[in-house]
């Protein structure tokens, strides 16, 4: 898949190395150990009586309680399905939401620039990626959060580009250099796109800018028509403002994008403790009711356009109120609505990956491994958030990207499961090895061909002997990180955007990414 | 129930933090968020029918296969009982191990020191602890792997007295600084004893010495009938050689062990590639045919004697065949075996935390993370090495085990899981916030009520924002737990072994932990 990192690769390994890389490079995609869409859900944080409960009670939440703050074209097209507008609230019977959830999109691919890259959310299948809006990118050597920038946010592109583990890019910061919001719009869109071939989320900071990046992406598609056929970029869409309020402008945001044929993920970012409640469970009610809701606003303005179930609660620390987006009870949180989304058989999208720690540290591991593991074990579709970023959401590393699509790795690998099957339960190899043979498994046949098939190799986790790691130089994770993003910002430059598209988006759109910072310099 | 260390963290902490460790320290045990025994078990790596596939080829192995190098003892017992002796090989009948299965011991303690302390392993209840024979001491500051010595275990011992998420000490660190070897097995149990009333874990170098070590314990006991009236040591057996082959020196000691009235972890540490097969599910079958086998010969010298099913398969980095603890095929691997051990209805022991990095980086926590939060869920009863071990167990760090305190305090929280109910549904609480009230959740009954009983609230792991981080000297977890190990050793300085009964064990056996070591200098 990496193409334009080859090169580059290739003149890093040496000898034995570069052996290994080039055998596991050759395997096809369908029997390489890991890869995007796996299937999941093996690891089941509600029973299915809780599940059945809670879906109860968002219908109850629905119906009763509903939804306020609707502008009046929401108002509208609910209650024109069906709603019922009363009080300032918009309620949603049961029946209209049972209704829209059986009509609304599932099954539908969120698109790559080239199909090769496509994902193909729903069912339990996994992928992980990176989103946020993070406003500092920190500096892990000097220990600095310093604001986030253009070239950071294509940066963090073109690292996704080739790092394989991680399958979408949401753009991850904010461009703090850009403080006009329709260069803030333009930019960003077009920092991702030219960054990475993969699939790109990005958010709008009013209707008439989402319009506007809707003609740029006419342009990159070449023409409406062909953009509407394989639309590569989503919105993430803060639709409420919890708890259970429409957000105002991002509901006019809503509106171009799913007029527009843009994919919307519904987003319910609430933090329980604060904006949703303490209690795991009732985060979660509201979470799920928060984006039918939403659900039912899409289905009626364009029946059947594509919606993500986007149920993202996070977590406070209640001592503080501050969030936590590392914690255990996160991790619960995630892998919860990533079961919810499954009982919908609706696309669904979590975040995890989230932690507390300010640096690439002990810390962030742990609070990663845990949350990514959970959420890939769960089946969560689209797992946001899981790479790249620090303090709950404020900060960005281009080098925790690195370190993540490793924790990614070992994720998948672990979502991936156990094979069971005559050959894998190892009769005839026991047999062979204890009764006959070396009484050793090393050089059996069985061994070799698992090897590349079976078991995944990290890019930066190191698996060294003490002595062989003092040797070269005691490093930690951070260290051979810091290298690996050096290498490949000095090397990964995608050239992927026709000359003539991006001569036609810097002579139509306000661009700033200068030319020469898309090339080796 | 850190009393010793209350004076100690009494002093650190300070104002609004000191409020919040007395409101915690003031919790019941029974709604404390987190505790030992959690119930498990949300995650099945194994499907019903992969458990019973594997249940039927481990059947074939034993009665097939057999296994090797069986000590003329061991043959005598286990013939008598049903298996069949032949070809240098001891074959088991289905019938034979599905009888011991059957009879075996279930449901017994894990005796601690004092009674209030003691585990209860079995169905999906979780426990963490140490292990290991690790042979050097991480300094993560001057990044060296240095010899273990007596001192460290006893370091590590008072730690984990203190480390309220580490439920028992297995010694993690052999004491190079005792080559004798009844000097090295009389030791480590001294150190451990005198170091924690935790349940301790421990091996022999032969079955002289564990006598003499029994001998220990009937003093420190009180008499060898108090001893074996509440058995507060367990015995870590490797009693097979995988692939398939008994030891020999540690049958012996199992013996000594078995009648001695000392429960053993029959300790199955096959490496999937090497020493056992490649492929997990293979690795998995061999690990429980092997412990299998142990239990037959545990129950045919005394029936029903307290025996734990230890299967603690490893895996191979398959490209250079060294070991890789901190693998997602490691996890998965962990994890079915929790999963088996349930099937069987006997208290099984896996390892989880074997991270392969050299140093307490992000690369360590990550690989804790995702392998003891995936054991936990599983329900493995006794996760062993999940506290302080690197470098795939060539390592142990003492401020790991503090940083691994707050891993397992979060897997632990994953492993509580969700509650669902009228509460947590928390229909009331929405219409109060959202209908009548102030519109988020801050204040309300039900967020102060679940503060304490919900959440966990890690040790150094921080979460504060980038603002205060940086203001507190801007801080990596290591730095953190580096302060704490630096408390901890100054502060906790366990007494719990009378005068008089630390008087007669270095009377009668050689102790060299000197008696200064053992208090505030």
């Amino acid at each position: 898949m990496s193409v334009v990192e080859e090169g580059g690769a290739r003149r890093r390994r040496g000898g034995r190395e570069s052996k290994h890389a080039e055998r596991a490079a050759a395997l096809a995609e369908d029997i390489r150990p890991i890869r995007p869409g796996l299937p999941g859900g093996w690891y089941k944080p509600l029973t299915d009586a809780g599940v059945a409960r809670i879906n109860e009670a968002v219908l109850e939440v629905l119906e009763d309680i509903g939804i306020g703050q609707a502008i009046p074209s929401c108002v509208e097209a609910c209650t024109a399905l069906g709603a019922v507008y009363e009080n300032g609230r918009l309620r949603f019977p049961r029946a209209l939401v049972e209704d829209v959830v059986a009509r609304a999109a599932r099954n539908f691919p969120l698109c790559a620039q080239v199909p090769e890259l496509d994902l193909h959310p729903g069912g339990s299948r996994v992928h992980f990626g990176t989103a946020g809006a993070a406003v500092h990118l920190v500096d892990p050597v000097s220990r600095e959060y310093r604001e986030s920038t253009l070239q950071d946010i294509y940066d963090a592109a073109r690292m996704v580009e080739v790092l394989d583990n991680i399958h979408f890019f949401q753009r991850p910061m904010v461009p703090r250099d850009l403080p006009d919001p329709t260069e803030l719009d333009v930019n960003t869109l077009y920092a991702c796109l030219a960054g990475t071939r993969k699939h790109v989320g990005v958010s709008f900071t009013s209707p008439q800018r989402a319009q506007l990046c809707l003609e740029m992406l006419h342009v990159v598609a070449g023409g409406e028509a062909r953009w509407r056929e394989r639309p590569f970029v989503s919105n993430s869409n803060c639709h409420v403002v919890p708890p259970l309020k429409f957000g105002e402008d991002a509901s006019a945001v809503l509106e171009v994008c799913v007029r527009g044929g843009m994919p919307v993920l519904l987003l319910s970012a609430g933090q329980a403790g604060a904006t949703a409640p303490a209690a795991i469970a009732g985060a979660v009610v509201q979470a799920v009711a928060e984006v039918l809701a939403g659900l039912v606003y899409v289905n009626a303005l364009v029946p059947g356009a594509p919606a993500i179930f986007g149920t993202w609660p996070f977590v406070s620390d209640l001592r503080t109120g501050s969030m936590s987006g590392g914690s255990g009870e996160q991790a619960l949180l995630t892998a919860a609505c990533g079961q919810m989304a499954q009982f919908y058989d609706l696309p669904g999208g979590s975040a995890a990956g989230m932690t507390d720690a300010k640096l690439p540290d002990m810390q962030s591991g742990f609070e990663k491994g845990i949350t990514e593991v959970m959420a890939g074990l769960a089946g969560t579709n689209l797992i946001y958030e899981a790479a790249g970023m620090h303090a709950s959401l404020l900060g960005f590393c281009l080098e925790s990207l690195v370190i993540d699509n490793d924790v990614i790795g070992q994720a998948l690998r672990c979502v991936r499961g156990i094979e069971v099957t005559e050959d894998s339960l190892s009769l005839e190899a026991m047999r062979r090895v204890c009764l006959t043979g070396p009484g050793h498994y090393l050089g059996d046949a069985q061994t070799i061909h698992l090897m590349q098939r079976d078991y995944v190799y990290p890019r930066v986790a190191d698996r060294k002997s003490p002595k062989e790691w003092e040797e070269l130089g005691s490093k930690d994770v951070l260290e051979r990180a810091i290298e690996e993003k050096q290498r490949i910002l000095s090397t990964v430059f995608p050239g992927h955007l026709p000359p003539a598209v991006d001569a036609e988006l810097r002579a139509r759109f306000p661009v700033r990414l200068p030319r020469e910072a898309m090339r080796r310099g």
